[in-house]
């Protein structure tokens, strides 16, 4: 099984972070390969940077199709072109928010996001509004530190813990979803941080969920609805011409 | 008052009929001026058009600030980057499907929506999920005619009486939106069809009430909220060196 | 087009004071008229008042229509007698908080209504409630000021700005809708305020919005749905004989 | 224990009726006392009706206070003025819709209303809603009879049937709401049938129902909330002037 | 009329308890018989506890049914086998957290639920959402008392007047529902404790209300749904070996 | 890793098929281990089923956690006592119900459920609800065949394709859950069924799925959350000598 993990953005160093990343995630016989977008913008932080990196997603998940991958994982927490690739391929693609979610749904009454700056808060709300999960949602809660800043881990995860326990104390969550795919390894510090608290939640890092759920659709046949997410129709799309 | 409205895709024809349609749209001293987009796809009519035509609106938006616009009135019933555009822009952006359904909520208990092709179907139930209103949502409903293909009215009309009718008998709709902007010159007799069958019920044409309703905002130094739509922070975004 | 504005209480005063306000809100070729009614209640403060008011503002309104009318304003943020209005003429009925309400849908994620007295809170949480917006209703505070009060300014000015600030602060609202017809001449300088405040905010005063919205209404030829707002069958109906 | 039934319309032959029928509804020591209003409309069969109604209820409901009675059932299926006089008085005032939906609520997943004419569909449906019911309200259907027709007992049975028949097998409801409370005597008729057709579901009749509810609330000492239902503050009410 | 009040834990205090506080319970002609399980939990504080204890509770209703008695009324919050019993049982069955919820429902905008132990706050919010009242649960809120600690009243009413005025006060609730049923004898000092601090609101001790409906409901011949709560297909079950 | 699957009934015919049939489904390193409960029902149909299987299941979850499994399917469409086992274990518990509801809830827009008979439809219905999906669920259709008579496959394909066509075409589905866990063997050939009427819509067996989606929460180190599922309080359990 050949999954392609798209990092939806034009920053070389989240790409490769992302390469090292998931070297310890695929499960047996499973191939991980991440790719970045040629086009676009250097972090996703708002709608705007979403749209003008969609064209490169979509490019690079239909080649990843044509070149044989069986599953599609575009990793950023505004599940950036998600719902465009599902229409125009016929392997599974999954976003890290909507993964997370429905996870965190199964697994606690109520969940909170913390994400990295106040900017995206409406748009991982509304995520959690269109799959009718809003009443689960507790809270949206922002680290304030921008994705290229994420780097400093200690900053981060002080931060994530304060934010974390606000959450949880002050909004009623049960569970913590990591609002930004660009939190890498510190989860574990999180949680650690949380129980020393007296705070025993789950803690979801979407990156090896996502992954882990998409091996699981592969490997049972399940793909996103056709009906859905209809093919669309075929017609003059001059965009090419430019992003080729 | 000088509003700009974006015809979001690369027809031509359509670029030209919207011109000389919004022509007698245009209140007491407002400009109106209509611009197509260089770069993306011959309609909109998936999710996936909605985003590959997405960078080359918000251009045109974002020139039509600088131009020294009022407002900007994206015309695709899929609201195409007009969350985008509120988050890059100081000016007022509106679009016909968030306008419409607004409309429609207050001047009616329920409404439907009677689009194009059926792939449009998720697409627009989604935005009236967003606003909240699925529950006035009686159905979306589509004539099975692709965009490109609207210029026959006499079938148009007859196929949007039939499932007005449908959706008005069947799923208990008292309200029709018409689904497309591209459907130019038939709600009145849309209307009329509808009233020699009995059924005496609002059609909201999106397209001037849109502009009426861009009017309105501007006029009273009304603008989208800068909490929801925070301003994009500054980055690299070299997806413009690819589509100046 | 003349449109009618009803000021639904029997204070001179108010009635007055609206003449007064809306003569600048008239667009070109608008008349605006506005008018009290003759027995009712001096102000509106509870469902109790809207009651005892409503057949005196259907007395209005049916006069108007009779005169020519071609659209209704109630301005009253509890929309007294509206839906009724509705089923009963066969012109464009609007009220300031539907209006409002479904405005502020469309420009934030989640808005607040800041109101004269805890009395009517409930009163307008319903309104949202029925329009299916409470989702987006971040709350509704008062400023506790009686309408008949609401003529000091200064101390007006000072309480919707502490009141809209927790709003957005403490609430979450991301739109701030004055709650009460009267709060004339300050919503600029609530805008103002809470501007000064770092708080950038659409304020919605309902007065002028609702007058631009019936005349949007008005000129495009839309009206309510006279499926939802069925006609009311004949029959004797004998209050008229003492409210004559 | 002194009930007080208002018959808010001004049918002397509906305040006749419901004298005679609540003969037999009374529990031990309870006295009910019916009373129809002086002025208003023959019958409510709109939100115009309730409206041009409501002054007289709340006459008739202050008096009945002032009098001695211990509680208040507003006998018509709009629940006309029963949050207003829950607001003006200290005893505890129940409507017949309000009712019959919570009851249904409690004993069944889905219930349907089968009201008198279309034109109130609106109206119950809006009820519901308010009571966050709408998700278990399958459908509001009328047997097209008005009010006052409704005395052909063999012809208002068999649409009962008919419709509630539809309701169950077309509409998925599991119990029925009689939508009038001039549907007198009819109730296990309706039983009968719908059990004849293989369809054992509860019918409720909203009248006994809301008396007895009330007789519950008044020996248990409870009441409206004070804080949902504050009391109007003290201010000019002219209209008295004209209703006394 | 012979009702059976079922005790749904092997506590005997509790049993006993039950049985002298219901015996001022019963209306005119009404027979009130409290029944104990034989084998379960101790006390029920937790959804792990409530299905251990079903068994016994479907054993005492079944011979309940069998030895004539005309309706059930299970008395712990979380309503456990109620929805059991009422499908293999011909006559009502109500729960005590359902019925305070439908109550509230009409009574007031907003309710608390003031429980025993955070345990158990899950439980009650779904029972909240099944009914689909989730909009109208201000919160649940928690004593910190185990049910078997109950017997100390004076802590008891401190406790459950400093949640009560929290849950007003920063919840937003207007009505308080008692969230054990072995909070006997507290509600009226509760009330009056509320009214001391200036909180008029209703107080709804769940046992008297729930008896007095089913009461209601046997008189006027109302049962569950029996499509809601289909009769259980005929199959071995060798649980009953076992419990016998 | 090792995997406790119940068989939350007492017919050894299902514990065997069971044991038979997810033989093909472990992963890697994974251990698959089905069991029966020893009092309970022959198959579960009913709430009341539900519940005289509780016992017998959590007994048999108690052991497996003792015995060092790592998580624990119970393999009944009701979730029988998954979230008692919640609260009571330190090990991961899942559901077949909730398991295939969120994933469709992630894969389509909407789904609808092909159970066994009418009588599991609510409760199913009361799932969906509570995990906030009802929005998504098209419709629960059945197939009118008892549990314990799936084993003529031919019969059983025949009408799940017919009532899948259905709930697609008339209920609006996009995508099918099988809703029992007993339907094994026939999920593909449903599929098959439906892609031969042009019904390309992911087709959910649940048993696989939840399989893996528990293998997946272990290896994440995944777990329900505490705050949900709090730990019971220590008490007597006098049923455990019962059921010993």
């Amino acid at each position: 099984m050949k999954l392609k993990v798209i990092v939806p953005i034009t920053s070389k160093v989240f790409e490769d972070e992302t390469k090292e990343e998931i070297k310890t995630m695929a499960g047996p016989g499973v191939v991980l390969d991440a790719e970045g977008i040629q086009y676009g913008t250097a972090s996703i932080e708002s709608i705007y940077d979403e749209l003008l990196c969609a064209p490169g997603i979509i490019k690079v998940g239909e080649k990843a199709q044509s070149e044989g991958f069986d599953g599609i994982f575009v990793s950023c927490m505004g599940d950036p072109a998600v719902e465009a690739l599902r229409e125009k391929l016929d392997i599974p693609v999954v976003g890290p928010c909507r993964t997370s979610m429905i996870f965190a749904a199964d697994l606690a009454s109520t969940f909170s996001v913390v994400t990295v700056l106040e900017n995206v808060k409406y748009l991982i709300a509304s995520i959690a509004h269109q799959l009718s999960l809003s009443r689960k949602l507790a809270s949206v809660r922002s680290v304030d530190i921008p994705v290229l800043d994420l780097a400093d881990k200690e900053k981060l995860v002080t931060s994530l813990i304060n934010e974390s326990l606000r959450a949880v104390r002050e909004d009623g969550a049960h569970a913590i979803i990591l609002g930004c795919t660009g939190m890498m390894g510190v989860s574990e510090l999180l949680s650690e941080g949380l129980k020393a608290e007296g705070c025993d939640v789950p803690v979801i890092y979407p990156v090896p969920v996502a992954i882990k759920y998409l091996e699981l659709l592969v490997s049972l046949g399940l793909n996103q609805s056709q009906m859905t997410y209809m093919t669309p129709t075929k017609k003059e799309r001059n965009i090419w011409d430019k992003l080729s």
